[in-house]
């Protein structure tokens, strides 16, 4: 097998900071099982932006389009606003890349202490499925009678058949792999009444395909409080960009710490490439610490590794992950411990 | 003082288990601090949907418009869908009457189980102040190219500078009235780039009256987690309709159960009546069961003579309702309890 071509992208805040970790547990995993690494950094981030007025040069996309995979830190600063900085390199490498899952799972490790009372590792772990390229997430809509009192600012959402169907075959595949074979679905049809009820005549729809699936649905509203009441209850969550996006930061923090999630943002038809990064953003309050926790972004490339047709290098770091959480002695300050960044990344790389 | 007159809406489901409950306690405080009651009740319903093909007649909001208040329980029942249940009732009410303040309270009490771990009573008291009547829940929106692979679904979002300035200061005010003046706002702006950006300016302009109050932001994703991570940081927390909607039920899990929560549709400026109702639903899984927790219900009875100028009768339920639920025999199975629905209600209202 020849190296994977891998464009790391560490971006801003501690992305810069768990990339190193990142790199250093694959680098481990790939000497294990024979898989080469070719590494091609870029600097694209909010620094990139105040020196060149861009997140990323004008042939950006085109740059990474050859790329077996991209890696990816966190994005955004504070000094350059969200929509700039976001708008300027994740989303668009999401949508150019035509990325259309964000797979984000869940699960409570042996070894972080659980923030819910009485649950047990084994209990908490399920996959939130999320769309990545359409919904709420829309650049359609602005602003009427600007300046004045009676400013009114639209916001669409754009929800396509093609969307919604394809991200929902993806999750009731993914529920029809799985021992439990149960897929919940996210809505808000009873206050958002266009989009939503068609979502759920989607979920109705392409789901005659997959009788073995067990399908609940719940409003986004219970569904989050369900999350805290009974977490045991899911194997596999799918919901729009929006609720999607909401799912996979309360899932984690009901595990113990968001700073573990992990995402990959998949084009299953392998048209481009697709991107591995953590749930976690740029974290300016901890940043430049070094206490940042890596692991969001080592499960990350964990997952990178399986999408790119290695479990076998997955699964090893997983299990790295999951010996080092369980002897407990080298933990980040967000699960209580007082390690560095760099001291749990060697952890986990020499637990390989 | 002549009666005060409420219209009373049972609705569906266990609405109508727990308002003969929400009458019983305000009877009883009524009783004690000299206050009489004329309950009107009208039977509006998925019943009356399916009798008479409209969930209220024609003139049903003029017919509540001269009553001092309007009392409901619950609206919506399988077979009718909620866009037919929720947008036939409970959505005109809270538009016609410009209910734009959705206040609900967050409150761990001292005798029901706290999911999250070393939390206690004092830990977890916030208010959740929500945009009631514009925002995400709008009805426009609609289908093109219906019935093909093709179909596009847009659903649009309406934001106004008075609909966000008004719920703005409400709840600038309300931080303001409070011992730690502290406002957190939910946003969405680096996802959503028109209506949560304009959100946030807003939230910066109407805040320069309002120099003592200390205001941070939180994107929803992030803040539902915080919700888990750290609930003794809220004091006051502002939403637009959707995220408000999932702030207050997340919340009411976090402090052991929702169906303590109640809510109530302010119209400030009293143009109109208001409207409280516990934020639970019909709850048609536990429905016909009469174990049912009435307390949400009997809340929102003390939020209702708190908005109608007898904050002694709100206080006065209040401390029943503590008083019941730490001395914690009759709790109901919500709670871990096995008391029923009247008898959880008869102790508040004896405990008066
Ligand atoms: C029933 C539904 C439309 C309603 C809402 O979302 O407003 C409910 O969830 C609530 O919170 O009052
Ligand atoms: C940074 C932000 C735009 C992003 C999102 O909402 O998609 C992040 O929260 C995530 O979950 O990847």
């Amino acid at each position: 097998m020849s190296a994977l071509k891998i464009a790391v992208i560490p971006g801003d805040g501690i992305g810069t900071e768990v990339m190193p970790e990142g790199i250093r547990v694959l680098e481990a995993a790939g000497k294990k099982h024979g898989v080469d690494f070719e590494w091609s950094f870029f600097d694209w981030s909010c620094e990139h932006y105040a020196k060149h007025g861009a997140m990323m040069p004008d042939d950006g996309i085109e740059q990474l389009r050859a790329f077996d995979a991209i890696y990816l830190g966190a994005v955004g600063f504070p000094g350059v606003a969200d929509h700039v900085s976001l708008w300027g390199l994740l989303i668009p490498i999401r949508r150019e890349f035509d990325q259309y899952i964000n797979l984000r799972p869940v699960r409570l490790f042996e070894g972080i202490p659980c923030p819910l009372v009485g649950r047990k590792p084994g209990d908490i772990d399920f996959m939130v499925v999320r769309e990545n390229v359409e919904g709420e997430y829309s650049a359609i809509g602005g602003i009427q009678y600007e300046g004045t009192e009676e400013e009114v600012v639209i916001q669409q959402s754009v929800f396509t058949r093609r969307g919604v169907d394809r991200v929902l075959r993806y999750a009731y595949e993914l529920a029809q792999s799985r021992p439990e074979k149960h897929l919940s679905s996210a809505t808000k049809s009873n206050g958002i009444i266009h989009s939503m009820p068609y979502w759920d005549s989607r979920v109705a729809a392409v789901g005659v395909k997959y009788p073995e699936v067990k399908v609940d649905q719940y409003h986004i509203d219970i569904l989050t409080a369900n999350f805290v009441r009974m977490p045991d209850h899911f194997d596999v969550v799918v919901g729009s960009n929006l609720f999607g996006d909401i799912l996979s930061d309360l899932g984690p923090a009901c595990t113990g710490t968001i700073a573990i999630a992990p995402s990959a943002n998949i084009n299953p038809e392998r048209t481009g490439p697709s991107m591995f990064e953590p749930v976690h953003g740029s974290a300016p309050d901890i940043a430049g610490k070094g206490i940042a926790n890596p692991i969001g972004m080592i499960w990350s490339g964990a997952m990178m590794l399986d999408h790119l047709g290695r479990s076998d290098v997955h699964d090893s770091i997983m299990k790295s992950i999951e010996q080092v959480l369980k002897e407990g002695s080298c933990l980040t300050p967000d699960m209580q411990g007082s390690a560095t960044t760099e001291e749990l990344g060697k952890a986990i790389a020499e637990a390989i």
